[in-house]
This record gives structure tokens, sequence and C-alpha cells, in this order.
């Protein structure tokens, strides 16, 4: 089936992390960002439960560039991040970033991650996961500390850390797989693409 | 308590995967291999059974390099994978590898991860955790288009897969710790260390 895919699936996604997933487990992807206004989706979805909103948000994205990508294999993505039914925006600097770490502290929140898989407008594929994450205790002062150590980076994710650098020095405990947390259901994806044929050394 | 800590933890393994997650988290390290010879270990420890077998495994590593570093903090660590409750070592060429990755198709098997800091031949801290992880059916040609992919760094782990790379291919389900997976109990080390005032800015 690998003739099918000359050309490599489409990731609607400016994330490198994502891109960086798919790379090393020997799936080049083609990426290009959607410009989905995610706050208009949100605004539209009121009525939808978090795993809903989150392959929602998914599914604009890859249809966003999948309209202009006729034939081609599009995936999106999207994460939210959950604490007591309440949803937690990625920061917009980093005074918002400290005040997100602060509610997380000797707490548990939940990381809701989507992947959506479209051809020609036709969702192929979808999937969530879940991942629980326990922030341990800090203070204000750990808090800040974290931040000065991480920089602007830290409002690259919803959850102002990354799991894979400094922010492990945050959690108490991590339950559910790794690359959900990461951003993406890979094991699950990874199974999809391979039964089209991508890459073809693993089918 | 920073000051106690001018010098770097010392790490007795010539892992730059355990490296590389420490650095991450903040916490450069010294590496000093230490030369254990772990088949005369492990012969040595018939009645062990896998957690405590790997903590021996850790400690020896570490005390071998303490006994010249006196003073320092020196971490070591091992990580066992058993199946059944059989052991398998790091396989030793492609063909041991494809041997073992056929026996783990379509079942589960254990990681056994374990650290250890000792410092002036003191254990001051140790701890094992464990992975289950399924590998999903595969056809010998799989296994042998998986290894002709990944090549010699097949033969770097013990499960002859690194799922930070193509190894993703092979599973089906992960369950525990991804940084128990990739060779440290991380979050309870760096737990350790903090409260030790490595690094200084976490603490």
């Amino acid at each position: 089936m690998a003739a099918r895919h000359a050309e490599p699936p489409i990731l609607a996604s400016a994330s490198a992390v994502r891109a960086r997933l798919l790379a090393a487990a020997g799936v080049p992807v083609e990426q290009i960002a959607s410009g989905v206004n995610e706050d208009r989706v949100k605004a539209a979805s009121g009525g939808l439960d978090h795993d809903a909103l989150a392959l929602a948000l998914a599914e604009a994205k890859a249809a966003a560039v999948a309209a202009a990508h006729p034939g081609r294999l599009v995936l999106g993505a999207d994460q939210l991040l959950v604490m007591d039914d309440r949803r937690f925006d990625k920061p917009r600097d980093l005074g918002e970033a400290a005040a997100h770490l602060t509610a997380f502290a000797g707490r548990e929140h939940e990381l809701v991650t989507a992947a959506v898989a479209l051809r020609d407008g036709v969702v192929v594929w979808k999937r969530t996961e879940r991942a629980r994450l326990t922030v341990r205790s800090l203070t204000p002062a750990a808090v800040d500390a974290y931040l000065a150590a991480v920089g602007p980076a830290a409002l690259a994710s919803v959850g102002a850390y990354q799991l894979e650098g400094p922010g492990a020095q945050l959690f108490e405990r991590v339950e559910g797989d790794f690359f959900t947390v990461l951003g993406l259901p890979l094991l699950a994806l990874l199974e999809f693409l391979r039964g089209e044929g991508v890459p073809a050394w693993a089918c």
C-alpha cells in the first residue's frame, strides 16, 4: 500500500513536538499550520464535553488544511488541560503561567489529547486519550524560580510545563501514556498510519 | 543547601539517555562509567528477586565509582526486562535482538528500573519502579524490517527497542511512567535530589 503515499501525511499543526514525535517513529510529515482561530471554535462549542471539544479542535485544524490539499492524508491534533472540570487555556504571559501553576500545585489535573485524520473532507480516523498528572506542592517562590529557569518556553504548552524538560521538576506523579502528555495519542495514531502503509518498513 | 553541591552528582553509567534525562530536568551530572561486570553480579545474586537484583546492580555500579570519589554523591542505575518471570539480557547481536522481539510479540513484559544514590559507601536513597509494555503482533518479516530500520542501535537497550524512536512502532500499549521505560525512576530521583539542594532553582 506504500505506493498510495508517495507524498507524506500533512500535519496541520505548527507544533515542533508533534512533528518530532512522528519523525522519531519513522513518520516524516509535511507541516502546514492551520491558522484556525481556536477561541472561535471553543466559543461555538459551548455544549461539548472536553473530549468532544478536543476532537472538534483537531478536526477544525485538519479540515482547514485539507481543503487545499485534495487526496492527501491530513492529521490534526489538540490538547486540553482540565482540572475540576475547568479548562485552562495556554497561558498568555508569564504572570498567567504562574497563576496556573499555583492553581495546579498539590493537585491532580488531566490532559485530554485528540488526533484526527482527514482525507478529502472525510474523517477517516480519530482518537482521544487522557493522562492524569499530579503537580507537587509548590511555594510561590518555587513557581517563580521554575518560570525564571524556563523562560518564555513555558508559554508554548497548555500546562506551562514541558515534562520532557525542566517541567519534570514540577511533578509528583504522571499516570497515562507519555506521548499523550506530549500532545499526540501516538501509539494509536501509528497503528492507523501502518494500516495506511506508512511507513512502509513498519507495515 | 546548594553550597554543599558545588560539584555535580556523578552518574556511574555510560548511558547517554540517563544523562540526557537528568540534564533536561536541570540536573547536569558528571558521567563516569563504572566498569562493573554485570554478569558477575548477576551470577552472584541467584537468590534475589528482580527488583532486588536491579537494585544490587545499580548499587554495584555506584559503589565502584564512589570508592574513588569520597564525599561525592554518586548515582547508579539499572534496568531489567522480565517476561513470565524470565529475565532477558541486552541482545548481543541482531540475531539475538530478532529472537527477543519475536518472543515479546503479541505479549506483555515488564521493565524493572532501579536507581541508587551513594555517598562515602553509604546508600542514602534507592528506588525501583516498573512499567508494563505490550508489544503488538509482529511477523518475522516485521521484526527484520524494524531491525533493518534501526540497525545496531537496537543493541543499546535491554529490550532491543527505543520507545522514543522507531521502537514506538512495536507497541500496542505502554503502562507506567515513561521515564521508567527510558531507564530512570526520574520523578522520585528528582525529589531526592531536591532534598539534597540540586538543582538550586528547584529547591
